[in-house]
């Protein structure tokens, strides 16, 4: 096949046999995406019998599509290791390898995270002098308005430094520019207070190395995320995941008791029921399916992770923020902002004689234990 | 004054000058619980003219409390080493020292939460063997009913050890046994996912330690502290605090939709007026205040901490946090644990081995990097 490139047509690629609704809700999301835009060619990877089915019984169009029978699944339960290294003819390591191979732009995938970032890792490579590749993704804010934040890490990296999570800062704000559409979008630093003298050595050393950056605001404590407060917000995998998850648990469990109100008895049912065009308008912007699609950032070519229980719609916006990223070139934005870190003085440098003298301290901190 | 186990009634020291609505919520809280319970009496410490003017405007009864009239203020800007240092005669101070001459038997504040526990460490002390004090607090959850959890720390250590995560479960225990009232209370440690290999050394370990106790039931995830997965959650103050607030920030932004919802036109407003009671009903075990009040945990006397913006409501509630665990001894209680933890082989000479242990793998690889 030949170099999407050089086609007229971007081609993406789709692993159409991961997450629980697949690949039913792949190809309902393809059949979205090719009645909306006619510029884009998809390479199915999956049960080519099971597809061929499912694309005659959706009606999509056969030049939007191209199908490329696999042999194996990765399963959520499958350690990443074993998958990149027994599971080389599943649909995730081959949409993988389509990028590549230059056959497709970019790939988006509901599997297995911890598998996708091994493999994009061992096949594609980290984007050169990125530290860490993380997963960054779009968070739905309300400040003055309805807006959207790019938080990372959301759960690669259960531990990261300073370098790493300043990176992250630096790859988010290229996300942040496409997605978001902002020139020059704010980054903040997720902590514990908002004081300079707040929150662990990771935290105040990454402070130190983002702050000679004039769109950095410093720190934000967790509300602040979802007020808006910066367009791009960093913090290692593990409070990440635990910040995502504690948000989503949260906001879940406020709107199933809000549900369950309505359902109390026959009037406030029909009052639920006039009032739900007006609950719906309010609450649509923190539909998580509408934000659904992390980039595997870092990694040297596009891998989207669409939620592993994704719906249609929440499939079709991963496929659309993969279309974005490869549209707008983000890693060739990527890699000109960490080219540009490595010539000023006032960054890499700077990082490395911060990093030593960390370094020194932890070890102090070590023995005085 | 004499000894408040002496007396009949139980004695506790309130800090009425700290947070937004002092002392005015102090106060009506002061109220609210000599209506309810005649054998409590309060050592109230703040400004004394201020203060008598307030308690004549609630007709709270003059047997129920006696006045020390203090000089200064902790503020929440005041740096706890400097508060600790320069406000000696301020109403915190002078109410954990009451606590340190046994003229009350626990004190209640609403002040700046590193100076309570800077001041109550240096002070009181901390308990024997106890590694690190915590903030121990109340979380209301939804599993098949609704109930409570135990979540530590929620910020006073932003990065532990194994050793001190442990003895947060032991000393949480205690702490739900006598506020959630339950037998065997589980304990289950915060983590990025539920499978034992999930998780930074520090989980690891804690896992490891944690596993020789029955009542341990192993990792839960952000949305499953909401789920009631476990009675009492242990994690450091730094996760802990972004657990919160991410969490506090979530379900306070869907509230405020709802009722921007509401509010949208008459139709709106008059639906939501009949639907109010249904709403408040499903939605009571969310206020935050009903869970106010979380103990200073480890700290060689009582010292519950209410939340800055306390109103009324939530300070009553930080009051009676205040007397149950003083009527039910409860550091008593954790004494006898931790007494317990280093007779048994299984325990604290197990810790120490694995700490060791730790202790050079961390050590290696450092070195590596």
């Amino acid at each position: 096949m030949e170099n999407p490139k050089a086609s007229a047509k971007m081609r993406i690629a789709i692993d159409a046999m991961s997450g629980t609704n697949a690949p039913l809700c792949v190809i309902q999301a393809i059949k979205t995406i090719t009645l909306d835009a006619n510029d884009i060619e998809f390479l199915i990877y999956g049960d080519e019998i099971r597809l061929i089915q499912l694309l005659k019984e959706y009606n999509v169009s056969e030049n939007a599509y191209k199908i490329v029978n696999t042999q194996s699944i990765i399963l959520d339960t499958d350690k990443p290791t074993e998958a990149l290294r027994n599971k080389k003819d599943s649909s995730m390591r081959c949409a993988i390898d389509s990028v590549l191979n230059h056959e497709a732009s970019a790939c988006v995938s509901a599997g297995n995270t911890g598998a996708l970032m091994l493999t994009a890792r061992m096949v594609l490579g980290s984007i050169q002098n990125v530290k860490r590749p993380a997963i960054a993704g779009v968070l739905p804010t309300l400040g003055s308005t309805i807006g959207k934040a790019i938080f990372l890490d959301m759960g690669a990296n259960i531990s990261c430094d300073e370098i790493a999570l300043s990176q992250f800062a630096i790859m988010g704000v290229c996300f942040a520019k496409i997605l978001l559409g902002k020139d020059n979008p704010t980054i903040g630093i997720l902590n514990v207070g908002s004081e300079e003298s707040k929150g662990r050595d990771l935290e105040q050393k990454t402070y130190t190395l983002l702050s000679t950056l004039d769109n950095f605001i410093g720190y934000v404590e967790g509300h602040d995320v979802i007020h808006g407060k910066a367009d791009v917000i960093v913090t290692d995998g593990f409070s990440g995941n635990i910040f995502l998850k504690a948000s989503e648990g949260a906001a879940k469990l406020c709107l199933s008791q809000f549900k369950s109100a309505i359902y109390s008895n026959i009037l406030t049912k029909i009052c639920g029921l006039l009032m739900k065009p007006f609950f719906q308008k309010k609450l649509e912007f923190l539909d998580p399916r509408k934000n659904n699609g992390a980039m595997l950032i870092g990694i040297n070519g596009i891998v989207v992770k669409s939620h592993g229980s994704s719906d249609d719609i929440a499939f079709t916006n991963a496929i659309r923020v993969a279309v974005n990223l490869a549209r707008n070139n983000v890693n060739e934005k990527i890699v000109e902002e960490m080219r540009k870190l490595n010539h000023e003085d006032e960054s890499l440098s700077l990082f490395t004689k911060i990093k030593e003298t960390s370094a020194k301290i932890l070890g102090i901190k070590k023995s005085d234990e």
